[in-house]
């Protein structure tokens, strides 16, 4: 029951836990993604094709590969094991940016399998296929960027089991920048530096600003959005993976970053704004900051309701 | 600088928690509560005068009564030391109750004391000497009982250390119903249970239902509020403590229950509720649920929005 031979879908980057949201919170940006294309089959291919400036740095084997696992997961679950699908990826994001490279990839090859298919799926059903690619590309099946991935825009995920995902419509005004430093920093080593046990008093400071970041969010309260921006869940160990953190810090809120923290896993740093104006000064703060570390960086700015995964072409 | 010659003032029982923000939310309820009276006097006074239901089963002498407490912290840190002023508590509320007694009466304290004063202070500058009330009391100053005691409605404690509180508008027709039986159960005996350390796990979920209760508040989505109402850190270890507990919460979620948790830290089940018809029913749910453990019960059916502190007297 297809509709297409070919479709082609574009996801965005993420960026996740924002802070004070360890792995239940994340968002959609503009200016960079990953590109698959699905196309309809006479014969099992266990290969994706890889283009794309990251391309040759990932495995090309289905079984391993983000995008063909999340694929796999879906023809597995919906019952069409049957189909023969090829998976054309273009891998326009560095792996371990704490951008959500990986999951660029499985969300655009998920939608783009479900609009071949006639779209039996809605997209918030296409997350937990999603999640398995994540699983293999970094050991956890995490929700935090292959949702806003799909979704676009902020989403706060209450939920892994069952997964319950929420759309969170942020201020018009609220941007946000991110710069990627061109060092690589793999997920599951910064979720190696975690601990496994968090004082009482940790987890009482961790919900209460997860929870009065979400109040600010509907309030447009830029100054308690700032205040709320606090992670003692995984930034505290995790900066010290990051050279020129601090300063890029510093400069960030010196530019007027309501605030700013590891952006996922890292080594993205990435700042929240109020306007574009601001964005782009604390942008290049940030970038400042990675320069005097001897690191060369990427900056991005994006509006916090940015599109999700979106078709390209079909045919 | 003295407006008045005597001041009684009236703070209101609250619900602390809230099943998914612990030490960090609290709202008032109508229907019970401290009276405290302040007079102006000319001699030192050591005592709290008593009265009221309960009013003999608390210390008299001012250095270990809550209400003393937090008038003592009140003058020594405004400067007041020198002021002589008699207090009457008239104990209305039972101890151990889950109902933020000793709350109620170190708020109406400090609030008719500052009335008495002219209010030099704010209203939410009242918290800090209320909290150590609530440390005699109970060994923990915490604050989600004195903060929405004092301002009357739903608080959220973003941090304790700069404290910084923020009220939260309910919707109209959200209601609780609270039920109170017969047993005293000590704070410091239920802080005991809880453990110190919590797993990276229960975090994650316990943020994320805060983060999402708020979410829920703000929109007025009774489902997604339901489906926040969860503790990972003391109810798991608490209800073992409330006899009837798992029947009296089956039956107010039969009789149409938001949710329903330990109000404080219990033995007192509380229950967010749609409207007050429903609250009524869910407040005879649970209070049949405590009657078939052997346990009489009060009930008490409120709206959120309800009033903080108030002066019933003045001259």
């Amino acid at each position: 029951m297809t509709t297409y031979k070919q479709v082609t879908a574009f996801a965005p980057a993420t960026v996740a836990n924002v802070s004070c949201g360890f792995d239940i919170m994340g968002f959609a940006i503009t200016g960079t993604g990953d590109k698959v294309t699905v196309t309809l089959s006479d014969s099992p291919d266990p290969v994706v094709y890889l283009s794309g400036p990251y391309g040759h740095l990932i495995p090309s084997d289905r079984d391993k590969n983000t995008a063909g696992v999340a694929v796999n997961a879906y023809l597995k679950e919906t019952g069409n094991n049957h189909l023969r699908v090829g998976l054309s990826l273009e891998k326009n994001m560095p792996l371990g940016s704490g951008m959500g490279s990986s999951a660029a990839s499985s969300a655009a090859a998920v939608f783009a399998l479900n609009y071949l298919l006639g779209s039996p799926l809605k997209t918030i059903d296409l997350i937990p296929f999603a999640m398995e690619g994540e699983r293999v590309a970094c050991g956890s099946a995490h929700a935090d960027n292959v949702a806003p991935a799909l979704l676009g825009g902020f989403v706060l995920i209450r939920s892994y089991s069952p997964l319950d995902i929420i759309s969170i419509p942020c201020p018009d005004e609220l941007y946000c920048a991110v710069v990627h430093p061109h060092i690589e920093l793999k997920t599951n080593d910064a979720r190696r530096v975690l601990k496994s046990d968090i004082s009482m008093a940790d987890v009482i400071k961790q919900s209460a600003n997860a929870a009065s970041f979400m109040v600010a969010i509907a309030r447009a309260d830029f100054d308690l959005l700032g205040r709320s921006m606090h992670d003692l869940l995984a930034e505290p160990r995790r900066t010290q993976l990051i050279p020129g953190f601090e300063i890029a810090r510093q400069n960030a809120l010196k530019a007027g970053a309501v605030g700013c923290g590891i952006s996922g896993s890292g080594p993205s740093i990435f700042a929240l704004c109020k306007g574009k104006t601001v964005a782009m000064a604390v942008a290049e703060g940030i970038q400042q900051g990675f320069s005097e570390a001897q690191l060369e960086s990427d900056l991005f700015v994006s509006a916090l309701n940015a599109p999700g995964t979106i078709i390209i072409q079909a045919n």
